[in-house]
């Protein structure tokens, strides 16, 4: 997964902690709060002074970008199965389920954060919504791959609709700020057995 | 629907049109540019002095409450078939997301308004917070009641997957910036029939 971060240079390389906190902060901060976060509070929370903010960084909506991307490979790291493990495609594709019911019983989750960037910014070409799209395609590219590989009817489309349970079910648990109680597994499991998915 | 806007009294009643206008404006602008939007801006966009809007709102958080209030109940109107239709309930249910495709086609569709503000606000207390679950709710009812109808072997959980369907769609099509070219339509079907739906 390629970073929209700047590429180190030997200045950026030196204030590497300093950057990495930054962006995590702001992952977490832009995620709780919103996108509208305001730079000041920004780097009270980082602890970095608005002028290492803007060596490292040229705008808000870059550090914005870059904090989601790196937030994000993290995230889709936890959410999808390791490739080398030796499991049947129908059992990856529950565990991402499985993954996101799990998640959505924590009291600090607000749906996505793809998706909440997305709907807070409205606006695709912005840098930070064109990441989120890219991190939404990488899951799908993953069922695509486990209904090809199990076999599904039609893998583009089951994928794309596992996505779209994905998405509708942590946009329930936000709105609802309520867990899923397996809402998300039995929709997958419904869509899986239509398909023809072993 | 019980509106949260206050009750008219006599000063209200009189001021209708400015306290509509109020709405329509607030409700469209913060669709569009999201619910931070500030008072300045949106007294200026409904051409309506910020002393008239205390007068009738106590603060930004009530407009905004209200006006998706008033805007979702609209909404609902056109997304839900009247009752009255002599449709099966299949077709009743099918009505929603054909409608839901052909939203998503508009360049100014910018998904559920409903999830954006619940998204948007991170805080499932915010009066609107309520107000949009409000009229989730009333979405799940509907396809409830046409689940029962048409015999489908656990309603409930039906009509709440049919919900997650809708708002995952709604979502892509927000986020990927395109129609949804029968996805939403395909998924629903393939769920109804999984549910022995007549």
């Amino acid at each position: 997964m390629t970073s929209s971060a700047p590429a180190p240079t030997a200045h950026t390389t030196a204030a590497a902690p300093t950057h990495e906190r930054l962006l995590d902060a702001a992952a977490a901060l832009f995620y709780r709060e919103g996108v509208n976060v305001g730079i000041e509070a920004l780097c009270r929370t980082a602890g970095v002074s608005k002028r290492s903010m803007y060596q490292l960084f040229t705008s808000k909506d870059e550090v914005l970008a870059a904090s989601l991307d790196r937030a994000g490979s993290r995230y889709l790291g936890q959410l999808l199965p390791a490739p080398a493990a030796d499991l049947p495609p129908r059992e990856h594709i529950m565990r991402v389920f499985e993954h996101l019911e799990s998640m959505s019983a924590s009291p600090d989750y607000l749906g996505c954060p793809f998706l909440a960037t997305a709907f807070e910014l409205k606006n695709p070409e912005h840098p930070a919504s064109v990441i989120a799209r890219r991190y939404k395609d990488a899951l799908t590219d993953f069922f695509r791959e486990q209904a090809r590989r199990g076999g599904a009817h039609d893998p583009d489309l089951l994928a794309t609709q596992l996505t779209v349970i994905f998405d509708g079910s942590s946009a329930r648990a936000m709105a609802q700020a309520q867990s899923l109680h397996g809402l998300a597994t039995a929709t997958a499991t419904a869509l899986l057995d239509a398909a023809g998915m072993s």
